[in-house]
C-alpha cells in the first residue's frame, strides 16, 4: 500500500529514553532534566529542523524545544521536570527549506558561484513566511523580499542572508507542513526528591520498649525518634503493624508450632483483632501511629509501613472471602510453601479466582486507607509473587491521588522480574548490593545500574543487611566489615538503608553456618537492644549520613565513575556534580582483616584539576588531608582503623601570598 | 483502568529479534532457521510452558513449537524457512498447571512429606485433560485417574506421577485458557539463497568490444561470458544500459562539456532514443539484452541491472512530466548537486512534487518492466537520495510478486541511514569494506555487521573496488594489497563483488593523488582490456571463488570469529559449518610490503580438535599443508609470494597404521 503522504521524508527513530517501546514510563525526581536522544534523518543531503516537544500529561499545549545536533544523526534536546505527577514526550522533525537554502548558498558564494537564482528562490521562502508572520515580524520580512528582489545588490543580499537576525526571524515560520511527528507518546513519572536521595533505618517497633521482655509500643517507637535522627535516617521504616495470626504462629527461630507465648513473625498478618487495615493492640491505637507519624514528620522522617499481601490462617478475609483463597480437595486451604520449605503460618492469596477484580479491589483499598492515615512511603513485601498488572494499577492509581508517594519493591529474584517490577511503577528496588562484595561484582552491577537502559527506570535502594540477610562478610569481617559495607551502600547508592539496631550493634550471628538468616532472629521475637553500647557504630552511621547530606554529588547515582587501583582489595570511585564544583572520591579496602595499600589512577581532566598544580584530598570521615600532584597517588588504609576514605576533593590551594594554609 | 483479565499472569519481554519494536522484518535464505529468543516469566514459582508460533503470511494455521528454557527466565525456540515469500511468527505462554504440580510433588517426595493431597490434585487436573483429550488417549488418562482416585496405592501413584508417558499425553492437553499472546506479529522475509551467497562481477558492456576504440554490444558481452564464468563469478553486474543523454554529457575523467564524440556517463540516463525501460542503441535492442540474460543463466550467471533514478536533461519524462523536475524561478531546471559540486548531466526527480503518486508508479513500473524481461538481480543507485517509504513500496510490490528478486543498495553514507535502507527491504547492502584496512578497523566492523541486531536485517556485500572507489591502499600497494584485499573480501563476506577488469588487472592510477577516483575513468569513456596480461589475477581470483563454492562455511557470514596474533600486520579470523565439518581458518598479512610472522591463539574447543593430538591446516591457495599442534603456532606470510592463507582445518591425520599420509 502507498503511503497516506509520500512527501514526509524525515525518520525518528531510537529515541532515548523509551522503555519497551514506550509501553512504560522513565522516572525523574523533581527538578531533574529529562534528556531526548534520536537518530533524525532524511533522504538526500538537506537540512533539518528537530524539535522536543513535552507537557504535563493532561495538558493541553506542548512546549517545543528545539534539539541541537550531536554529528552522526544523533539529535538532542532537554527539558526540566518541575513538580510531581506525569510529563509527556514526543519529537517532531523536518526538511528545513531555509535552512537548506542558506548551507547551500553558503557553500556555493565560498566556491564564488554565482547566486542569483539562490537570490529569487531566497524571496519565494520569504513569501512564505511573509504569509504565516506575526505583526512585528512583517515589516522586516518585507524589506528583505524586497532586498532579494531587486536587480543587482549582490553583495548586500549575501550579507543579508547570512545574517543572524534574518535566520532568527525566518527559524519562527518553518514550512513545515510535511514534518513528520514521532509516532509515539512517552511518559515521564516526576517523583519527590526522597525517591532518589533517602536514608533508611529499619526497625521492630515490639523491640522499643525500654524494659526487656515487655512489647513495645508506637510510644516507645517515638521516643526512639531522637536516636534515629541523630544518626542522620530520613525514612523509618517498620515491619508490618497489623494483628499477628495464632494459627500455626511460629516460634523462635521459626520454630513450627509457636504457641500462645510467642510473638509470632509480624508478616502472619491477621487474626480476630483484625487484618491489613488494623493495628497491632500492643503497639497501640490508630490514633497513636497517627501520632508517630506526625512525631516523626518533626525530626524530618517518613514513616515507611510494610505492606505484605499475604494472611495468617485466621486472618479474617479467610472467613469473609473463602473464595479468594485455594482450598485443596481435602477441603484444607493450601498454605505458602516453595517445597520442600513450608510456611504454615501464611496463605497466599490466589490470584487466579474468578473473583480477582474484588480481590485486586481491596487490595488496593488498603494503601489508600494508609495513604489516608497519613503514610507516604511503602515498602511492599515480595511484589513478585504477585500479579505484576496489579502492582502497576494500583501503583497509578495511589500516585494519581497521592503522586508524592514512594514504593519500595522488595523482591530479591531474577533480574528480569526486578526490572520488570520496577517498571511496572515500583518508585524505588531493593539490589543485589548484600551479594556484590568483591571489587569487580560491584564495578559490573553498577555498571548495569547506571550505565545501561535500568537507570530511566530502576532505582536501587542498597541494604547491607535485613532481618532476612545477614551476609557471610558480615558474620566473618567484624566491625571494619560492617563500616565497609556501610560506606558503600551510603556513597555507591543515593538510597539506602540498614536493618537497625542489629547494623551499629554488629549484629553477626547467624542461625546456622552457611545459612544468612540472623540467629535469635527478631522476625519472630522481640528483642532488647542495648543502644549504649560502646562499640556501636552509630556515631559512625551518623557521620557518614553528615557526609550525604552535605555532599550534593552523593546524592545522584548516574554520576559514578569508577576510577582504577592497583590492588583488587582496593575499590576507588568518584562522584561529583555536574558543575564539579562538588567532587567526592571514596576509596575503600573490601579486605576487612589486612592493611592494603595501592596507586589509584584518575584522569585529572574528570576531576577538573589543572595538571601543573598540587591539589587537596580531604577525608571527611577523619578530617585528615592529604596533598596529591598528577594522576597517581598513593594510598594506604588500615580497616582496624576506618576501612575507607571518603575525600572530597579542594582544587584550589593557598600559598604563602594568601598567608593561611588550606581553603 | 483495571485491566480486562488481570489472571494472565506470563510476561513475554525483550523478543530477539524484533527490529524496531516489530515494524520491520527480519531476513532469512530458504532452508535457514529463525532462533526466537524471549524472557518469558511470570509472578511466582510455578512452571511455565511457552511456545513459538510460525507460519507462511495468508496461510491459516499457526505451527506451535516448544521453546527450551535457556536459564534466567530466557527462553529459545527455532523453525526453519522452506520457502521464499514472508513468513510470521509470534509466542504464547502460560503457567503450566500440570508441570507446575509435578515439579512440587518431586520435591516433596524428594523431602519424603506426605503427598496425599497431591494426587487429589492431580486427580483433577486428570479430568480437565480428560475433558480434552483425543480419543486414542482417553482410555490411558481414565485408567491414570482411577489410580489417582483409589485409596492408599502411593508408590504406584508416584511412579505414574513421575512417568514420561504421563508427561507426554498430559502435556497435549494443557490448562491454558488463561494464556499470554506475545502481542505483536513478527515477520521473516525469506530470499533464496543467492541472497546470502553471491560473486559479483562488475563490467561495462561497452568496453568488451574486441576492436579497440569501437563500443561494444550485448553480444561482445555474451563473448566475454566464459571469461567470467571461469573466473568463478555468478552475478554479472552491468552499469546502466540504457540511452544516454546529450545535453551537457560529460567528457573524459568528468570533464564539463563534453561534447559529440564523448561516450557519456551511463548513470546519466534518457535522451531522444528512450528512458529508463530502453536500451542504448550501442548495446543492442531489447531482444539482444533478453539473449544475453539466458545466456548468462547457461553459465550459472545472472545478469543485475542498475537501477538509478534520475534523469539525463533531454530524458523524455523531463517533457513529458515537467513536474515531477524542480523548476527554478528562472525557468532553468535543478540539475543535481552537492554544492560547490555540479552535476549539470543529471537531473534529480523532485520527490516533493504534488504529483508524487503518479511518479512513484512509473518509478515501480521500472523494476517490474526489467523483471519482466527476466532480470533477478537490481543494484540499486544511490537509494538514500530517494525517500524511504519509496523503497519500502516497491521492494514489497516487486517481492510479492518475485520473490526471489535481490536488491542491493548502493548507499555509502551514514550508518543509520544504511541500516534504514536495509530494513526498508534491500536484500543486500553495499558496505564501508573499502575503508576497513587494518586489524582494528575490520574486527570492529565485522562484530557489529555479525554480531549485533544489524546482522538480522542487513547483508552486507563487500566491494575492494568499485568504478568510483580506488581506495588508497590499492593505490600504492599493488599486486599483493589487490590480493590481499580480494582474499578478504571473499572470505570475510559470503558476498562479495569486484569490479573488473580493472581490479584483476591490478588498474592502480587515482585522477589525483589523494582522491579515489581513477584516472581515466571508465565511467566517462569507454575501454579496452587486455585481459590476457600475464600479471593478471584471474587465475588467482578463480581459485579464490573456487574455494568459496567447495566451503559451505565460506558461504554464510554470522559463523565469522576473530582469532588473537601477536602481530598487529596479521589478521586471523576462522568461518566453520554448524556440525564444524568444514572449518576455514583464513590468516591474511595486512601490510603488502614485508614479510611479517606472529603465533596464532586458537581455541581448540571452537575447532573441535583433541588437544593431544596434532592436527593439519591446508593452504586452499598453495596446497601447502602444516602440521600444528596446541593453541599457539606460528605463522609467516611474504606478501610478495601470496599475502594470505586460507587453510581448512584437518582433524584426522593418518599414522603408521593407515598406510598412507594425510587424509
Amino acid at each position: 500500500m502507498i503511503p497516506p503522504d509520500g512527501r514526509r521524508r524525515v525518520l525518528i527513530k531510537d529515541v532515548f529514553p523509551e522503555i519497551d517501546c514506550g509501553r512504560f514510563p522513565v522516572k525523574r525526581t523533581v527538578g531533574e532534566q529529562v534528556a531526548v536522544e534520536a537518530n533524525i534523518f532524511a533522504d538526500g543531503h538537506e537540512a533539518l529542523s528537530c524539535r522536543l516537544l513535552h507537557r504535563r500529561a493532561g495538558a493541553e499545549n506542548w512546549i517545543e524545544t528545539p534539539m541541537a545536533f550531536l554529528g552522526n544523526d544523533r539529535w538532542r534536546g532537554t527539558f526540566r521536570v518541575e513538580e510531581t505527577g506525569r510529563y509527556v514526550y514526543t519529537l517532531r522533525a523536518w526538511v528545513d527549506r531555509f535552512l537548506s537554502w542558506r548551507k547551500d548558498l553558503t557553500k556555493r558564494v565560498e566556491a564564488g558561484h554565482d547566486a542569483s537564482v539562490d537570490f529569487l528562490v531566497g524571496a519565494q521562502i520569504l513569501e512564505e513566511a511573509l504569509k504565516k508572520a506575526a505583526e512585528t515580524d512583517r515589516k522586516k520580512l518585507s524589506s528583505w523580499l524586497q532586498t532579494f528582489r531587486a536587480p543587482g545588490r549582490e553583495k548586500e543580499k549575501i550579507q543579508l542572508s547570512l545574517a543572524d537576525e534574518f535566520a532568527a526571524v525566518m527559524t519562527r515560520y518553518p514550512e513545515d507542513q510535511m514534518a513528520t511527528p514521532y509516532e509515539k507518546e512517552l511518559s515521564v513519572v516526576v517523583d519527590p526528591v526522597k525517591a532518589r536521595f533517602s536514608t533508611w533505618y529499619e526497625m521492630f517497633p515490639r523491640s522499643c520498649a525500654p524494659r526487656p521482655g515487655e512489647p513495645g509500643s508506637f510510644r516507645d517507637c517515638e521516643a526512639r525518634l531522637p536516636y534515629v535522627a541523630a544518626m542522620g535516617f530520613d525514612v523509618l521504616y517498620l515491619p508490618p503493624i497489623h494483628p499477628i495470626g495464632r494459627v500455626h504462629r511460629k516460634g523462635k527461630n521459626n520454630l513450627p508450632h509457636g504457641g500462645e507465648g510467642e510473638a509470632g513473625s509480624p508478616w502472619a498478618i491477621g487474626s480476630a483483632e483484625g487484618g491489613h487495615k488494623a493495628v497491632h493492640p500492643q503497639l497501640g491505637t490508630l490514633q497513636d501511629f497517627q501520632r508517630l507519624c506526625a512525631k516523626a514528620k518533626g525530626y524530618g522522617i517518613e514513616i515507611a509501613l510494610d505492606i505484605a499481601f499475604q494472611c495468617a490462617p485466621d486472618h479474617p478475609y479467610t472467613k469473609e472471602h473463602r473464595e479468594w483463597f485455594r482450598w485443596r480437595p481435602d477441603g484444607t486451604v493450601q498454605y505458602a510453601e516453595n517445597p520442600p520449605k513450608k510456611y504454615e503460618d501464611i496463605i497466599p492469596f490466589d490470584f487466579q479466582t474468578i473473583r480477582w477484580r474484588e480481590l485486586w479491589e481491596e487490595l488496593r483499598s488498603i494503601f489508600f486507607f494508609w495513604a489516608e492515615q497519613g503514610v507516604r512511603v511503602f515498602r511492599v513485601d515480595n511484589p513478585h509473587t504477585k500479579p505484576f498488572p496489579l502492582w502497576e494499577w494500583i501503583i497509578g492509581a495511589v500516585k494519581e491521588k497521592y503522586p508524592e508517594v514512594i514504593f519500595l519493591a522488595e523482591a530479591f529474584t531474577r533480574p528480569s522480574v526486578m526490572y520488570h517490577l520496577a517498571k511496572c511503577g515500583f518508585t524505588q528496588s531493593y539490589t543485589y548490593f548484600a551479594w556484590r562484595n568483591t571489587k569487580q561484582e560491584i564495578t559490573r552491577y553498577f555498571t548495569e545500574l547506571n550505565r545501561t537502559e535500568v537507570k530511566e527506570y530502576f532505582r536501587p535502594n542498597l541494604w547491607p543487611n535485613t532481618p532476612d540477610i545477614l551476609p557471610e562478610y558480615l558474620q566473618m569481617g567484624g566491625r571494619p566489615a560492617f563500616m565497609a559495607r556501610l560506606v558503600l551502600a551510603a556513597t555507591l547508592g543515593a538510597s539506602y538503608g540498614i536493618y537497625g539496631p542489629a547494623f551499629e550493634l554488629g549484629e553477626n550471628i547467624p542461625r546456622e553456618f552457611g545459612g544468612e538468616e540472623y540467629l535469635d532472629s527478631e522476625k519472630y521475637e522481640i528483642k532488647k537492644w542495648d543502644l549504649n553500647r560502646p562499640d556501636s557504630l552509630k556515631e559512625f552511621v551518623a557521620r557518614v549520613n553528615r557526609i550525604r547530606k552535605e555532599s550534593p554529588a552523593l546524592q545522584e547515582n548516574w554520576n559514578l565513575k569508577i576510577h582504577p587501583v592497583d590492588n583488587e582489595q582496593l575499590i576507588c570511585y568518584s562522584k561529583h556534580t555536574e558543575d564539579l564544583a562538588d567532587f567526592v572520591l571514596v576509596i575503600v579496602n573490601l579486605d576487612p582483616h589486612h592493611r592494603h595499600s595501592g596507586w589509584v589512577d584518575l584522569s585529572l581532566e574528570d576531576l577538573g584539576v589543572d595538571p601543573k598544580k598540587t591539589y587537596q584530598v580531604h577525608d571527611l570521615l577523619t578530617e585528615a588531608r592529604y596533598l596529591w600532584t598528577g594522576s597517581r597517588n598513593y594510598v594506604e588504609i588500615d580497616p582496624k582503623i576506618v576501612p575507607a576514605h571518603i575525600f572530597r576533593l579542594r582544587r584550589r590551594i593557598r600559598t604563602e601570598r594568601d598567608f593561611d594554609y588550606f581553603l
